[in-house]
């Protein structure tokens, strides 16, 4: 089996990659070869026996998006984006990026006629906009307050166009906050969620900019790559036209976050959070989706953490070696 | 007050330059300026005082976009579509018309800088695909089970974004069946709702190929027409963020239709219409939204027929003179 990752040097993509990779297989098949897209070149992938072709590509260019598809990968998960702040302050970049590019590489599958590969897109919650009920269902409107969730609900409505008109099988992920990120801090908004846990592991104090009563939406990196494993072998008739799918998530405030911290790393830890409200970040926040009803990916077996006690142990596990540092 | 209409020469641009003439104000300032495009140049608006362009124009090329908005009309009213049927046959020129074309528009717009217009898109009920509530409210999902649908939803969510960002005022009207259609019988699959009720008033037979059990939502041409002035005037604040719209209609049975006509039009007129079942129209018709609960375009002033007798004398009054032909 052929796969192609765009996106494949962020962090999902890597860890999308590692799974792939320690798997040796997907859907039954086993992996022989990987193309790797990214805006800078993904590293190859340690320890895979098949062909990794890594390039650095702009597929927001229609040639480079026909010269990705050109040896017809059977599996492609289309990761690539502008992320939210950046598209609504470049709305010209953002445009081109996360909608031309993705449009792009939906119209090289076409235009080779008759090949129809699992396309699995990485949307995001962000297609929905407050206000909202108190859990969102799977038949909620797609109303976006960002330029970023407006172009990947524009691509969710091409998805199931082209999966209805049978030029490919799409499958519409719309990720949790995606948490504990590794690395270190970023200005995305929503980097507190991670860095009010991963910092305080590492010994370091992390600021925390909004109230602890704060309601959230999360899953792990782990899960994530699961979820994109499992669109890749999900059933097309249980799927039916509404391709695009919830994912489900752990849904907590960022008091029962820290509690959870504290539970499993003691009180030294989790005191390194210093409590500093950024009233824009406060803001930015309280328009986010809290509570989903991700009622059909459950049905089709999409899975996540049970607890955000699990969430904290994931990235214990899988960043730090299984042990707190002390 | 300088307006351009889009799609012009078609059914319903045609009721609403007429209006607009008769009225000879938008918004309480005085018309003094039409711009009249379609594929075919519309023809010079009869009664008008002011300045009237009529052009043929392919709005999908940018240069024509840019020309068309290039004297900042105030208010645009985009109508211009590939229909239905057609955009779902040829796949590639309903996206071009549809979605290229309405995209080049709005950008158009967006290049003028510091321009800001009020926008009247002409959407549609196909942005829902089944299945449906028993009555679709304003926050139920756009998941369209067409190209034409989908064409539609994707620039709803640009007409949305282009809006929050300040680049236009958009307005997105989600319209109804529109019934009694002027003219002669057409291929359109919806189109026998207007002909069972126009070929009987002209003495000639009709083709019923539905059930008389099938439900559908439906406004005369010149509420359509209306929709879009009251659209032009509606308040901003009030729109808030979710800015398209499903517009009112009247929610009967085939079977009500034909009473009504009955009433109005008496027996002889009513035993005009021959069942003939079609397969292809049952199947089609059955994924068509039934019923809506257009709450929000009532809450903002939007008005329909209060009845479908009201929906036939409409038809009777505005392209009958009044009189049933004997």
């Amino acid at each position: 089996m052929h796969i192609l990752i765009t996106g494949a040097a962020g962090m999902i993509g890597r860890k999308l990659t590692e799974r792939l990779v320690r798997d040796g297989a997907l859907n039954g098949q086993p992996i022989d070869r990987l193309t790797l897209l990214d805006v800078s070149t993904p590293s190859r992938p340690a320890g895979f026996k098949g062909r990794a072709d890594c390039a650095a590509v702009d597929i927001s260019d229609p040639a480079a998006a026909r010269t990705a598809v050109a040896d017809t990968p059977e599996v492609i998960f289309h990761l690539a984006a502008v992320v939210s702040g950046e598209a609504e302050l470049d709305y010209e970049k953002g445009f081109r990026v996360n909608f031309q590019g993705s449009y792009a590489l939906l119209e090289a599958v076409r235009a080779t006629g008759g090949y129809r590969p699992r396309f699995i897109f990485a949307s995001s919650l962000a297609v929905f906009g407050a206000p909202f009920p108190p859990a969102i269902p799977d038949d909620f409107c797609t109303t976006p307050l960002t330029s970023y969730g407006t172009q990947k609900a524009m691509i969710e409505l091409l998805l199931a166009d082209y999966s209805r008109r049978g030029f490919l099988e799409g499958v519409g992920l719309r990720l949790p906050n995606i948490v504990v990120r590794p690395g270190g801090p970023n200005k995305a908004a929503s980097g507190f969620f991670s860095s009010i846990i991963r910092e305080p592991l590492n010994g370091q104090e992390a600021v925390l900019p909004v109230d602890e009563s704060v309601l959230s939406w999360h899953a792990s990196p782990r899960s994530a790559a699961g979820f994109f494993v499992h669109a890749a072998g999900v059933d097309r008739q249980a799927l039916g036209p509404r391709v695009n799918l919830t994912m489900p998530g752990v849904c907590c405030t960022v008091a029962e976050e820290i509690a959870a911290l504290r539970r499993i790393a003691g009180d030294k830890v989790a005191s390194r959070i210093r409590r500093e409200p950024d009233p824009l970040i406060v803001r930015m926040v309280a328009g986010w989706p809290k509570r989903l009803d991700p009622a059909r990916a459950l049905a089709l077996g999409f899975r996540v953490e049970a607890s955000f006690d699990e969430i904290v142990r994931v990235h214990i596990d899988d960043e730090l070696g299984g042990k707190i540092p002390s």
